[in-house]
Parts: structure tokens; C-alpha cells; sequence
């Protein structure tokens, strides 16, 4: 770790910290119009953005990065354009700043309440992907935070132009520009640094992939979200409507299955798997999805016919408690609601699980027992999301227990403080 | 630290967590009639705790622990009947398990909600008084948490003897033993295991002094509460009702010194010290209040007479971040709102403060701009208690930012899962 890195990991978590300050006496209507200034000078300046992220693109081709991932770092007009569209919609959204949450008169006559406060400043820690420093950026801005940015190295140029132009838009509109701090050091050590920065960090975000998120829980001194790995389960109870458990499991494997809310294990209840998983396998087979399959599982769907179809392989045991990102999924045949009970209990992470059935009784313990960040009753676990919830935007789904659990909104980027309103009441 | 006491966390941690997902599934009136059997026991059996209490109180004596300390760990059949009139209060209070805190119909038709869960275990470090073992254990029960207890070693006979009676208590209501865990090794390394022990404790409340509390927050590797400490300050303001700031400002230093909320700092203005400092430096010599004065504060109050009642010295730097926990307040003059506010933020530990004023705009900017657990208009600072505000309950009051503020209550030993009913409906 270079002397530099440490310098600027301390110079911009004060000025952030500062800028928290400010941006917590700044009104609604400041925030907002420095998010519409943000999406305008987006569509704006994009030329400066789109040669940033040319010299991204050029780097990594070079480096030889494969295609999916160049696809991911890259920026054209529309993608600029889709960004700022949902900038707008972030300056749409309710205020959650001082929000009262509750407010009463007790008996001496006191007038208490809570009312809605930032955090603070948000750290986050990201990916190669461009869009996520304006998304991050908007949704601390709008819920009164500072926040320290720190993407992937690869996308350095781009965020560095993007950067320059959400501070340059908060500036114009009165409020304070360094509530925005990206990280240029590209040095891998300062993700250490910033784990243990609780002087200027009030909550950290990490956003990647399984490795960083386990060194987050392990290692961070502050509080962090360290949820958003997804093993996810669709149970087909005995008293399923088959038609409907075939529309939902597909939906929620096939839909999108790069993402954690999509299903990765299949429980079929015996009494209904002969009549429903050969249907299910055929329907998977047409989507390509390699179905990992037990004993009973495979035996009723028959071992792959070669054609390159229908593609069934033995499950192994770590199949079971494999987020899998791909048209992959488990399949197991089991015996009663218990059992898929336990299997959820023994193999899940917690984030996402749905049962279908007409049973009233079993959808009650179902939604009762399964301790998940959400429990769902006949429809995709795909749900799992801040948009679909109403919550109107998204920063993380957390599958931790503290603070904010599932998809976390504007008002999960807050705290409160207790406001008491008095006429000279003292404590006897 | 011996293989038997990590045997000991290692067992009851794995027990406690088992039993805190039986407690998941035990329902209100179950959890109610264990509360009930526990106070009722704690009278019944007030001989087997005496018993083990005088144990204690012997060996502190022959120790030489000082007559405050022993008193704290002291019991009597008077302190448990007002123990066990506090478990029956809890019993009494909202069943904060399986709350609904919203419900709501999406387009699609989803009924999408969040339904309050338990957090799971709770592991809590206090000192030597008896009377938290019941405290914490009836919370976390009525809440629907298992816990881990471990208590100063000074009070070890005490703990396991009321240990012994809650689970049996708890077993008898038909709710699972093990949901209440001693620790009953005394080995001081054990402290450092609990902090480490991820895998068994969802939250850790250290109760206990300000080196506990801070070592808390730098080792615990799972969520904690980590504030307690309270730099309390009030404010009389130039358009202050003087009598008014006379009776609040000595009710916040003089009704219960010993505690976080009472205050530690009294800033006046100069517009109206000269009027204001001597008449209430009389009430705090009536009282016995040491006054650590700024130059100018100083020269209203005047030096110590001599007589010891007026006790009044010069204050230094390292006054103005104490938190006294004693008859002792910092008394300093400032010119402004402003410089009160800079006061506060500089020095002040985010707990509870106060302004008293009779200018509307002062009293709006106090609110929106000190930012602390809880803020006070023209009343004491001793409010800031779970009691006061109308919780019912109180198991700590936290500085943090993250899931709770200020007193916490039982809603804030809970966490939440979203729950979602659908009619067979995916996502497009």
C-alpha cells in the first residue's frame, strides 16, 4: 500500500464526512434538483463520458477480458439514456428524509416522535460496471448520504468522467459536491483499507460476488450488508396446481438466472412428481437447463437421452447448496412438507423461497417456518426485488437480520432520531 | 483459555440456536405463561436465591468489594418481588412477534408484506447485577429470542440460581430450556469467544463500562450495540424562560446523576448568564453539584468561597468530553446558537440533548441540526428512556446509527421477513 492510497482513502472519507454534514441540512427540493441536473448533464456530456469509457473498452480488449464481461463495462447513447431516465425516477420518489415515523403525546404531555435521518456516509465497493457509480451515487444523494465510491479498476475512466459530472451537477444545485467521492487509486489493497475505515464510513455496500462479499462479513469494522448470495428453493406441494407450479418454477429459472432471486433447487413432493416432473424436465429442455437431479428425481425423468435435449445428470451433494447464476438447477423428490422444510433449513442462504400449493394449511407453515428475507406463495421467487415490492428502488437485497432484511429501498439508507417536543416537564 | 470453557460457548451457543428456532414457532400465550411462571418462581423460590445471593455477597466481602458495589449485587425478598413485578410488565406488554408492519396489494395482484420475526440469538455481557439476568432473559423471551448470558463472575451463584429457575420456568410453559444459556465458566477469556462466536450470537448487547463497550465495538464480528455513553448537554438560550431552564437543567444533573441521559455539560449564553449562572450555581451548591467552569462562566459564578458549598473550579479541555456519571457538570458561556451547536457536535456523544427556549426558530434548528438519539425542546434529558417514551420495555439505549436509536425497545429486538401471496403470478 503506497502512502498515496492511504492519503486519499483519509482526504476523501474526511471531505465526505463533511459533506454528510452539509447534505443533512439540505432540503428535498436541493437534492432533487441536483438529481435532475445529474440526468440532464448525463444525455449532456455524453461524448466525455462515452471517450472515458472508449479508453475502458480498449484497455480491456487488450488485457483480453472475454466478451461478456467488455459487454458489462460498456456505454453507448441508450444505455446513457436509460441511466438518466432512472435518475429521474429517483428524484420522483417520496423524500424519505425526515420522514416522522411516529409521533405521540404521553401522559406528562411530552411530544415524542422519530423522525428520518441519513446515515451518514455509505461506502460502496463494486464491479466493472459504470452504471452502478450514477446508481449508487443517486439513491445515497436522495436519502441525504455522502458516499464513497469504489468500482473496478477497469472502468476507472469511466467512472472518473461520470464522477466529475454528478459533482459539477450536486455543486450547481447548492449542495455540497464532495457528498460524491470516487477512488481513483486502483491499488487492491485499499478495499483492506476501506474495511477498516469506521472513522469515515457509517455503512458499507459491498456489491460483487461471493469472494468479496464473505471478506466484507469477515473483515469490515463497521456495519456492511452482506447479504445477496441467493440458493433459492421452489417447493411443488402435493396439493400444487401442476399447471401453475410449471408456469412458476420456469418463470423463476429461466426468466433471468444470472441473478440471485432466480430459483436454484426444485423440491417436488413425491405424490405429485410422477405426473409433474417429466412435463417440467420437457419444459426445461426447451430452455436448455441442465436439471442435477437425486436418485427418485432421476428415475422419473430417465437419465439424458444423448440427444443433447434433455440434459439429466446425478445431483451431487454441493449441488444442493450451489447459488448456480446459470440454466442450471437441482431437482429433489421428497416426502412431505417436513422434508422440504429441512432441506430449505439445511441448504438455503435465506434469501428466497416459494411454495406452491392450494393447501391453506401448508402455505401457512410454510410462510410461518421458512426464515427467509422473503417467503413466497405461489408465484416466482423472481419477486424478491425493490421494484416489484413497491419500494421504488433498489441498493441491495440484504439476507442479514440487523437493520434491513430483503430488498432494500431509500428508507433502509436511513436512521432516525427521537425528537421530543416538552413545556418544561422534568423526570421525577 | 481452557478447552472447557470453548466447550462451554461451543455447546450452549449450538443449543441456544436450536432452541432459538423452536421459541420461533412458540406462540404468544405460550411465551406470556413462561414470563408469568418465571415471576412467579422468582417469589416461590426467593430462598434458594437468597442462598445463592449471600455466597456471593460473602465472597465479595471477604474480597473487600467496595459497600456501592455489594449493594448492586445484592438481593432481598423486597428486590425480587419488584423483579418479579417487572416480568409480569413484560408479560402484560404487545406481542411484538408476528406484527404485520405493512400489507399492501401490488399491481400484479401480489400481496406483498414484512411480518416482524424474531433476530434469533441474543448474547448479552453485563456486570455483576443479578437483577439483569431476569431483565435480559424476559425480553428476549417475550420477544422470541433465545439468549446467551454472561454475567460478572461476582454474582455467578446468584446468575446460575435464577438461571436455573427461568428455564425451568420456561420448560414448564412448554417453550424450550435451552432458549436461556448461562455461561458459567468465569474465565476472562471468554469475553474475547463470545466476540468471535458469529456462528451462535445475531446480536451482541455488551452492558457494561466504557472499555467494554469500546472493545466491543472493535472486535465484535457480529452486529452489536455498541453506545451507552452518554456527553449530555443542555442549552439555555438568550429567550430562555430562565426558571424554566433552572428546573430542567437541575432535574437533568441532579435527579439521577448515575446514569447515561443525565446531563454532563451546561451551555449558556451570554445574553443571559449573568442573570441566569449565580442562581443556578445556588441550586446545584444546595445539591452538592461540583461546577467546572469555562473563563467566563467563572467570572459570573465566582471562585469557591471556601465554605464548601459552592464548588466551583476551572474547567479543563478534557471536561467538556466526559461523561461524569457523578455531581459534576461543565458549565461554559457561548455567543450563539451557533456556537452551542459547535459545542455539542465537537465534543458531544450523540446522546441526548437539550435546548431551552422560548424562540421558535432556535428551537427548529436545535431539532433538525444536533445529531443525536434523541433531541430535546424545553424538558430534561433524563426522558431519554424506553419507559418514558412509551416502549414498555427498555434493553438498551444505542448511540448507533444502524437498526435502532436511542432507547430500544422489544419491536427492536426483532427483525422482519417480507412476506408474498400470489395467485400464481411470474415475472415478465
Amino acid at each position: 500500500m503506497t502512502k498515496t492510497t492511504t492519503d486519499e482513502l483519509a482526504s476523501k472519507g474526511l471531505a465526505a464526512k463533511r459533506a454528510a454534514r452539509e447534505l443533512a441540512k439540505v432540503t428535498g427540493g436541493v437534492r432533487n434538483r441536483a438529481l435532475l441536473n445529474i440526468a440532464d448533464r448525463i444525455v449532456e456530456q455524453q461524448e466525455t463520458i462515452l471517450d472515458a469509457n472508449r479508453l475502458d473498452l480498449d484497455a480491456g480488449t487488450e488485457k483480453g477480458l472475454p466478451d461478456y464481461y467488455l459487454d458489462r463495462m460498456m456505454l453507448n447513447g441508450e444505455r446513457l439514456e436509460a441511466i438518466a431516465s432512472d435518475v429521474r425516477g429517483v428524484a420522483g420518489l417520496p423524500d424519505p428524509v425526515g420522514e416522522v415515523i411516529e409521533m405521540k403525546t404521553v401522559p406528562n404531555g411530552l411530544q415524542v416522535g422519530r423522525r428520518r435521518v441519513p446515515l451518514g456516509v455509505v461506502g460502496v465497493i463494486y464491479e466493472s460496471r459504470p452504471n452502478v457509480t450514477v446508481d449508487i451515487s443517486t439513491l445515497c444523494l436522495k436519502s441525504g448520504n455522502a458516499v464513497i465510491l469504489r468500482g473496478g479498476s477497469d472502468t476507472i475512466n469511466s467512472n472518473t468522467a461520470l464522477a466529475n459530472i454528478i459533482r459539477e451537477a450536486i455543486a450547481d444545485a447548492g449542495a455540497p459536491r464532495n457528498a460524491v467521492q470516487l477512488i481513483e487509486s486502483t491499488d487492491r489493497e485499499l478495499v483492506g483499507k476501506m474495511l477498516e475505515a469506521r472513522e469515515y464510513i457509517d455503512l458499507l455496500i459491498p456489491r460483487g460476488g461471493q469472494e468479496l462479499i464473505n471478506r466484507v462479513a469477515r473483515d469490515a469494522k463497521m456495519p456492511a450488508i452482506t447479504g445477496g448470495v441467493g440458493v433459492c428453493h421452489t417447493y411443488v406441494d402435493k396439493e400444487a396446481d401442476l399447471d401453475m407450479a410449471m408456469d412458476i418454477v420456469f418463470n423463476a429459472k429461466v426468466q433471468r438466472y444470472s441473478v440471485c432471486n432466480a430459483m436454484d433447487t426444485l423440491l417436488v413432493h413425491s405424490a405429485v412428481a410422477p405426473a409433474y416432473l417429466p412435463k417440467m424436465a420437457g419444459r426445461f429442455a426447451e430452455a436448455g437447463v441442465e436439471m442435477r437431479c437425486d436418485r427418485r428425481a432421476l428415475s422419473l425423468i430417465g437419465p439424458s437421452n444423448g440427444s443433447g435435449v434433455l440434459q439429466v445428470i446425478p445431483a451431487s451433494e454441493d449441488d444442493w447448496s450451489t447459488e448456480f447464476l446459470a440454466l442450471i438447477a437441482g431437482v429433489r423428490v421428497v416426502d412431505s412438507l417436513d422434508d422440504a422444510l429441512d432441506h430449505i433449513e439445511t441448504y438455503g442462504s435465506g434469501h428466497s423461497d416459494a411454495i406452491v400449493t392450494e393447501d391453506y394449511s401448508a402455505a401457512m407453515r410454510f410462510v410461518d417456518e421458512v426464515d427467509s428475507s422473503a417467503v413466497f406463495v405461489n408465484c416466482s421467487t423472481r419477486f424478491n426485488d425493490g421494484g416489484q415490492f413497491g419500494l421504488g428502488a433498489e441498493v441491495a437485497i440484504s439476507t442479514n437480520k440487523f437493520h434491513a432484511r430483503g430488498p432494500m429501498g431509500l428508507k433502509e439508507l436511513t436512521s432516525y432520531k427521537w425528537t421530543v417536543m416538552g413545556s418544561g416537564q422534568v423526570r421525577t
